[in-house]
């Protein structure tokens, strides 16, 4: 009988800038006594990737430009974080007092560019004053700590950078992928044939935000401190994918 | 350390109008000798609750109202199925060639009011005119196996009934509830501190739709045969809950 686990890594340190996030986690899994085998994978909240990264930035630092004051008076924000998510985005979706969603310029569409205060401790002034953005490219991220734990453990493992998103229609957020290396974002199962023969016509899975999700909710929101997952049972192949797979083109959307 | 398990369960028949799914699924799990605690949930798919629930439809014996045929017209399907769509749906949100997206008497958007013919046999006649409605009333029918498990084993389990739904802007199906017995479908995390101190400010998360990606994606879309999941682990307390919590109306969503 097929299982797909998620175990949380537990007694991974604050992240600072700098620091070998592959390093810590593969310290955490073994001192955990977790069998890292061929297949795994490891979902990884976006939040210690910016960290380690550098991502975070002091709104008293931020110079907001024309727009970024515009945008900041219509819609009742800070022009300094409009300033932020305006140097993050490609292109405004929406913008009301309760929310700006933007496309970033990573290509998925997110509120406030993704980017966000909670559980980040700031450099020096005002903590309420230190944001964080997203990582750089979180493929590049993902991959980093695949190649890392190839070339530790000789294992083929896949790695996700999660996110949490809202969505138009259903209240509530979703873990979601932002990057990955080696697990699909994308499952086509076109082709295939349901039970009684006929061939599914849609049946693209978008496998990486199923898996995301169930890593969100046990990584938490608040202060239970499980910044990664490990998953085993994944029951597709892992092979090269992209967070660009599972972004639909502005002109195939309907609702954009 | 935490553990968040789904495992399949197997063995079971294909679902007859009039089959009682509850004792179906109890007696598949034992025989698999996956055991019952308090807090466990079964995901099930909504198409063997559909089947034992007896929507089938034959799209030969359906008669396409006025709207119907000029709906059908206007993006070019067959008007009986579009009589089948409006009937189940309480308004259309997008209607184009390439897909029909609805508000589901139900409550969800989704595209083709949820009615789906893969994996459905029909009765008589040709078996590619043969179509399924989502259940009646998923959270009833959810209670239902809740309310059996309760009385055969004096387990509190939970139960969601899981679709998969498109999505806007990101390619992809993804699991969602359309029903559920005693998982929350919303999570309120407001109020609860992060690391730091701070406040959460946007903290609802959707663990019902989280738990059903990864349920979903256990479940197989073609021929797997596997329609139901055992869920050890949810990190949440169970309670009452229903489908209208995570409905965001239209008067608040941006995206209608």
């Amino acid at each position: 009988m097929g299982e797909l686990k998620f175990t949380q890594i537990e007694g991974i340190p604050l992240i600072q800038a700098g620091d070998n996030i592959a390093e810590i986690l593969l310290y955490s899994i073994k001192n955990q006594e977790i069998l890292i085998e061929d297949g795994d994978i490891l979902a990884v909240t976006s939040k210690i990737i910016s960290k380690a990264e550098d991502r975070l930035v002091y709104l008293n630092e931020v110079q907001p430009s024309e727009k970024a004051l515009e945008l900041g008076k219509i819609i009742n924000r800070d022009p300094r974080l409009m300033e932020l998510v305006l140097s993050e985005s490609k292109e405004i979706v929406r913008a009301t007092e309760q929310a700006i969603i933007v496309e970033h310029k990573l290509g998925f569409i997110c509120a406030n560019a993704g980017i966000d205060h909670s559980n980040v401790q700031g450099k020096y002034g005002k903590k309420e004053d230190w944001y964080l953005l997203l990582p750089q490219v979180p493929d590049q991220s993902a991959e980093r700590i695949r190649d890392y734990f190839k070339e530790k453990t000789d294992k083929d493992i896949g790695v996700i950078v999660i996110d949490s998103h809202g969505r138009p229609w259903r209240k509530g957020t979703v873990g979601v992928i932002i990057g990955t290396s080696q697990v699909p974002a994308l499952v086509d199962l076109r082709g295939k044939s349901d039970l009684f023969g006929y061939h599914l016509k849609i049946s693209e899975v978008a496998a990486g935000d199923e898996l995301a999700g169930a890593a969100s909710m046990m990584m938490g929101q608040a202060d239970e401190k499980i910044p990664a997952i490990h998953v085993k049972g994944f029951p597709y192949q892992l092979r090269n994918s992209s967070i660009a797979e599972v972004l639909r083109s502005k002109n195939l959307d309907l609702f954009r």
